[in-house]
């Protein structure tokens, strides 16, 4: 059997929220890469997929790390794609795991730069935290004629304030840390009642806020913390 | 058992892109609500569910207009939501299901602005046209600081000129019947080598179009057709 390489999104959180193609893939693999938050710490990504796993898969947990710095993020990189591409030659099936989506704000992408286009490769969509967020918030996204923007908080704030102005509904990620300014951009634009606040959305730890305008801003949040915006909704 | 009503996004087309949940509840549906294209018409959703259902669930294909008429769509989604109620409410296991995600471009968020939030609904994300897009043509939206715009090719020109200026990334829905316009647009915006086009997505029908620049401006299009920008990339 010829090897191939599988980028897998495996959606939001919750183990049933990955796909059934997913879901079988996983079962089939002889080696799954897996993102750690921490060097030697557990990966989320690996819990939300172990019961798909076959008795057969080796699993290798990798640390991206976080820095600032460039070269070090990009020598990972580097090494990751490099063990992807050698073990998919060597005939194996390998997988890689995301998630969310593979595509989107998601690190699968700096691997594929470096992967190229080769026909051995697969990769597999999966559902995105914020369709999940407004699933569980009951908050719909856009309509009709209407635009959806996801941002992410560490954008320039100009652009942050751009896209609030100009979108019907928006998506802000990346909001731990920099509540307190995004609230006070969401005030200026008067749009607090028109927003939500989901942590972790779909995992046991699930917490959504729907009066941004009464947290304190110094409000504890854990990492996973997205906010979307519905200019047609009160919340 | 009390009734439960499920909005099931159904993901963009093959029938193993649904959530393993989405597959579950599939499988428990005494009543199962399936949009139509035209009246007394095929159903794309329903082709793509049914390998889930169980022998004991009843199908009623509904048919929304896509008239240009308020009163007249409106009228249809009152009836449908109010059928949906009253099944749940007496006690059934109810599913409604929509393509891609159920809260992004989806006419259940039109029901479910009847419905409202009772306690026995539960709404189940999906993956989007655009995730699968992306996967499948290779093409990585937004990463890191930038921000993506999903707009619908049936906004004020305007608009979607405006998104294509201030977003690295972008999904323009909704492209048939208005390729040309849109082709000018990208061209004025220096953007058609960073665009490609796809239709049917992950159904036997997909097509790819890498050279937009090349197409004729009356070049035959599916229904489902999306176009996605990054200006990162050269397709």
């Amino acid at each position: 059997m010829s090897g191939r390489l599988y980028a897998l999104g495996i959606g939001p959180g919750a183990s049933d929220l990955l796909t059934v193609r997913a879901a079988r893939i996983l079962g089939s693999l002889d080696v799954l890469y897996a993102p750690a938050g921490r060097k030697g710490g557990d990966s989320l990504a690996l819990s939300i997929v172990r019961e798909y796993l076959g008795a057969q898969t080796e699993i290798r947990c990798t640390h991206f790390p976080m820095s600032a710095d460039n070269d070090e993020k990009s020598a990972v990189w580097d090494e990751v794609a490099a063990a992807l591409v050698a073990e998919t030659e060597a005939g194996k099936q390998v997988g890689f795991i995301t998630l969310g989506d593979a595509m989107l704000f998601s690190t699968w992408v700096f691997l594929l730069q470096r992967i190229g286009r080769p026909d051995w490769l697969e990769i597999v969509p999966g559902v995105t935290s914020f369709a999940a967020i407004a699933a569980r918030s009951q908050m719909p996204l856009a309509m009709e004629q209407q635009s959806l923007a996801v941002v992410s908080c560490t954008a320039p704030e100009e652009e942050i304030c751009r896209a609030l102005a100009n979108h019907q509904s928006l998506v802000l990620m990346k909001v731990y840390g920099r509540f307190a300014r995004i609230k006070a951009l969401l005030a200026e634009a008067g749009l607090l009642e028109c927003a939500l606040m989901m942590s972790e959305a779909t995992l046991p730890g699930e917490q959504c806020w729907r009066q941004l305008g009464e947290l304190a801003d110094d409000q504890p949040l854990p990492y996973f913390s997205t906010i979307l915006v519905n200019k047609g909704v009160r919340v």
